[in-house]
């Protein structure tokens, strides 16, 4: 039997960027990681069905993601982890280094340095910054060195960063996303709570973990509502 | 001129679980951080236009979720910083203490036991769990103590521990989440990479960071495709 021609799956011209939910990147985040335990278990293909049981997805709401950047699954066969893998890394853009600077050297800032996620997926963590001199010219356990926030502009440029982590305590949050914007880089991940404020053209992604802890809250009173209502 | 009585701000008969999405929540607990800035700041009013303007948030939206859980505004004033925000901490289960144990005291576990957003909001974190002997007995910077994680049990039933935060290596995560499980706890927010599972009755909330930073990296390679092409 032969393969079928690789080379004939196109992937489709790139929707614009406003049309696609981050809701949207987030499954297809999801459906990575998931390929990658297939890979790793050794499976080879794998229909939508299977991959929803499996991993408790919805199958519909997949063959929904993917449809709108090409067709992957071929009939009778489901989908070729492998390639649907390759894909998925293509479209979020995983198909080169991604080097990322982590602002912030204290616990959280070095947790993140090292955590094992983002090297996984291609994310090199080239350096942490801090202001504290006593930090400058450690490093991290995973040996993540920290270098003098001051310096920030010239590491971006030699290093060619290309996202920042903010990893600062929620006082020095805006004035540190003004150096890291001021020093070029595009994308921001931030820890801090509260809003920050970035320039148009500069994508900011904030992680609330309070907003976490607190659905979990609201969940546990409604629960009790319930039991005793 | 008379304050409204705020006795009758009724509360709506709370909607069932199911009704309300995450993302609902989300926003709710958006919205209670806006207002403790505001309080802070010494705002006594401020109505869904000016709250949306002022955090870059969506004013229909505001009046949308809200209404969902009652009737909080009032005509030519808009809303009372101070009584909303007590409603919200209210919807959100927030207004008891919610005692919180973090299993692992790496990297992760430490920085989550001191992050200060926490605290803020009335959790309070207990203790964090670790199998290693080295660590048993330590404490956090902020003075967490780092138990042994099989006298798990004993301290969520001492100290009414309801919310358990997962902060353990991907390879032993189910493992812990069994543990986490059979000492009686109901909620979870896991931070290990990978799919767990939880009987019925159970909430799991998972946060990936890597998901957070994929979604930087699509934005970045639309944009540069958006460049180029």
């Amino acid at each position: 039997m032969k393969q079928p021609n690789k080379a004939a799956i196109k992937l489709k011209s790139r929707p614009h960027l406003d049309q696609v939910s981050e809701l949207t990147t987030n499954r297809l985040s999801v459906y990575l990681r998931c390929l990658n335990q297939l890979e790793g278990a050794g499976v080879r293909t794998i229909s939508s069905q299977a991959l929803a049981e499996q991993f408790h997805l919805n199958a519909a709401q997949i063959r929904k993601d993917l449809a709108y950047f090409g067709e992957f699954g071929v009939r009778g066969v489901g989908y070729y982890v492998r390639d649907l893998k390759r894909h998925l890394r293509q479209i979020l853009g995983l198909d080169r280094k991604l080097r990322v600077a982590i602002i912030g050297a204290g616990n959280l800032g070095l947790a993140l340095a090292d955590y094992p996620g983002f090297r996984q997926e291609g994310f090199e963590i080239t350096a942490l910054f801090d202001s504290l001199s006593a930090k400058v010219g450690q490093q991290s356990r995973g040996g993540v060195p920290i270098h003098d926030i001051h310096d920030l502009k010239k590491f971006v440029r030699r290093d060619a960063v290309s996202i920042a982590v903010i990893a600062v305590p929620a006082e020095s949050a805006q004035r540190v996303v003004d150096l890291v914007v001021a020093s070029g880089i595009k994308a921001v991940l931030n820890f801090s709570p509260g809003a920050l404020e970035v320039p148009p053209g500069v994508k900011l992604k904030s992680v609330d973990l309070t907003v976490s802890l607190e659905s979990l809250s609201f969940y546990l009173a409604r629960g009790e509502t319930d039991e005793t209502g």
